[in-house]
């Protein structure tokens, strides 16, 4: 159950050994993602000699999110919460739900794990490298940014409603493919327009390993926006109206 | 649980903030299986530049829609009962298991996330339009409205089994999984012939964008009968000879 | 849970309401299940104009079937066991699991499901006809025939140790999808070869429809021993040696 | 749940009836995985005529790996543990929760099974040999070592968060659809370089059936440092410092 250890984070220190377990399970699970998602699209453009993307490529693509990011959240729920992206994270700061200190570790974290996945790609690969997010001929700032938005408060908004609310029940089982799925059918949808990331640890590294920042503040301020907006609208309808429990001290 | 909450509408108003918040739930979800589901067909049109539908088209369809429709049923579970499609709802009403007035406050907010998916579409795809259903050459109106009919027969009789019915048990845990992945198949079976509705919000958003309104009642009266058939075998058979429990009080 | 009400069928008639409920539950399940599954071919030659066979269409048609047949076994589960399949049937009734008389109206209600299914996407395509079943170029009888063994080997174990074993535990909750997903992986490897049936309900529609009854016979005989060979070994080996409790009493 | 039965082995025999049904079961899911798995290649290679691998050949390789290696853990996870893959034995032998001669006992089924499926596909496809794993052009030995390294890593520590883990709680009903789910995952990634096996087994059969043994080490050793790594860190430092209970005797 992702969040599940995050109530530690309020009254313990970032650098109780805890946290720092949190933050290497944070690492290891953005690294597990990134390498499959990113290494879907290296697969890709070796398959076809780096041609024009296809239906089949954003298949391959969004498979490879969709599966990778299921487990990602998995592996890291018990441990860390399972975030594996910083606006998941930013999302339960504004909600009260993880301390600054901590969150600021799991942003580490992410960035770093995304950093390494791309490193790892560019050696395994045999040089190849991973080419940064960027927007399709035809679309503007202005389009990508509210894609990413909205894209983004669908999967935080799905993050709270299977995972983080008290009520979610037998939810909390399928959670992880919930959130997984998600993102692979938005991919289905942004990833012709923008490349759908989501996440900002998931356009980082991919940034770092080409030294490509063009538009990289888009990947940013679109998922912290969106995620933003669904953790408030969730908490504030859904979660804080409840009588019967205040979910901040609850999970 | 999918009509979970159904049970309150019985005996309080539609504008109580309870139902108020099932609407603004079920037009949330169907805002994320739209802009998912829809996106996806306009990313195939993006990459072909607006070719012919092919197979790789439909599987990226059939994948967008199941896995979006998975999750808009998930996170609307347990506030409003994740309808996300008139012909559940409508389904619900037949079998006295939802008020009329929330019924078409349930209609009302699907309907209105359907149109504001395709239009958040329009603007960040920089200006492309979801275009509507249609027949595809040597399919009649008689045999789109049947194709709709089963189809949607196979949808809502998978909801009464797997989240309707007192004695599904542990089903019910993988219900919304289900619920979506009998969309995706069958649109990749009827995907080809007449555009896979199954949901009258599904089809009548791209109607509202493009202003298209041929055929658009196939997409309305096909998905309510199937859907009827199946709440009422379901019901008669299945459900009310049981003598251990009543289900129109039990959920 | 399938074969949960199997118990039943031995100590009453089949002409017991619950037999004949059980029944109708089997019809609609392979109805739901053939209709996504052959019509996912038909789309495919819809989509190619009769092309050949290529990997997108048998991507397609696994999806297609490993999604639908999930669902059919869910939706039955609780009222016929959810075979969907005579193989799965006869495999129950060696293993002593069910009546020869429910046992026949199963394979009843399964082939007239698969017949209706396969009558109604001739209607509702159009007039497409669903083509029988055939063995590639360079597969022959003897080759086809162990293939179809080899593949319902799998796929009835699948259902002996996730659904009727009585140690199965929370397998139980995925059941309905390791039985579904195990077809569709084993129609991306058979698929190319003799289409991959591993059901002769599956394969009995189309060879009506098309009146086509070439090879039909190995679509039964593979199926039967394949499948009658999985529960003989998870019976003999994996239950009957427990000495905690009988199954044939259990469930 | 995997692993269940493994402490038995602790105290027994390998040649224990229990530790030779254990052994069966690995062999018939080994089986079961490496038939669906490799015959999607040999269905590609059939639709395509021996073409070159496509982006749709990669998605039907790791669909049907995904579909039959979380089948194949489900069937044997209450029975053998559903290793199917000595790497995730070696790490189960190196984190002390598999005896020395039953994870020899293991590794031989899974050997055997991979065999047997290989030489069950070249004979029901017509003759058709399973290619063995080779590197792309452009991939050097170092570079799919790391490939292999880091992808199992990811596999053995699903495995041990999903389905090892004490703490597990609701994961461990969907583990073995997270165990599959990042098989595929990799595939997406991997397949395109050194086809991403993750499994001595996966690569065994193929070699053994076109006696070809090029590179092979890379598939043994790449695996077995990468499970070994994803153990122990799981253990050290996931699992040990936990003071609520002592795994090793716990499951």
């Amino acid at each position: 159950m992702p969040f599940n250890r995050i109530a530690i984070g309020r009254t313990e220190e970032a650098t109780h050994p805890d946290a720092l377990k949190a933050a290497l399970a944070e690492f290891i699970s953005t690294l597990i993602f990134v390498f499959a998602g990113q290494g879907s699209g290296m697969a890709f453009t070796k398959l076809t000699d780096g041609g024009a993307s296809t239906p089949a490529g954003l298949i391959s693509a969004a498979i490879a999110h969709a599966f990778a990011l299921f487990v990602a959240v998995s592996v890291g729920a018990n441990i860390s919460g399972g975030h594996v992206n910083p606006a998941v994270t930013f999302g339960a700061f504004v909600g009260g739900n993880i301390t600054l200190l901590r969150g600021i570790l799991y942003w580490i974290a992410q960035l770093l794990g995304s950093v390494v996945a791309c490193l790892l790609l560019k050696f395994t690969t045999g040089g190849l490298e991973t080419s940064a997010f960027a927007l399709s001929a035809g679309v503007g700032v202005g389009n990508a940014l509210v894609f990413e938005i909205v894209m983004t408060f669908g999967l935080v908004y799905t993050v709270y409603a299977t995972a983080v609310d008290p009520k979610k029940g037998s939810l909390g089982t399928i959670a992880p493919i919930a959130i997984g799925f998600i993102v692979g059918a938005n991919i289905l949808a942004g990833g012709a327009f923008d490349g759908a990331s989501m996440n900002p640890a998931v356009s980082f590294g991919p940034a770092v390993v080409s030294w490509t920042w063009t538009n990289q503040w888009i990947y940013w301020v679109g998922p912290l926006i969106g995620g933003g907006i669904a953790g408030a609208i969730y908490e504030l309808v859904f979660i804080n109206h409840s009588h019967e429990q205040l979910p901040s001290t609850d999970y």
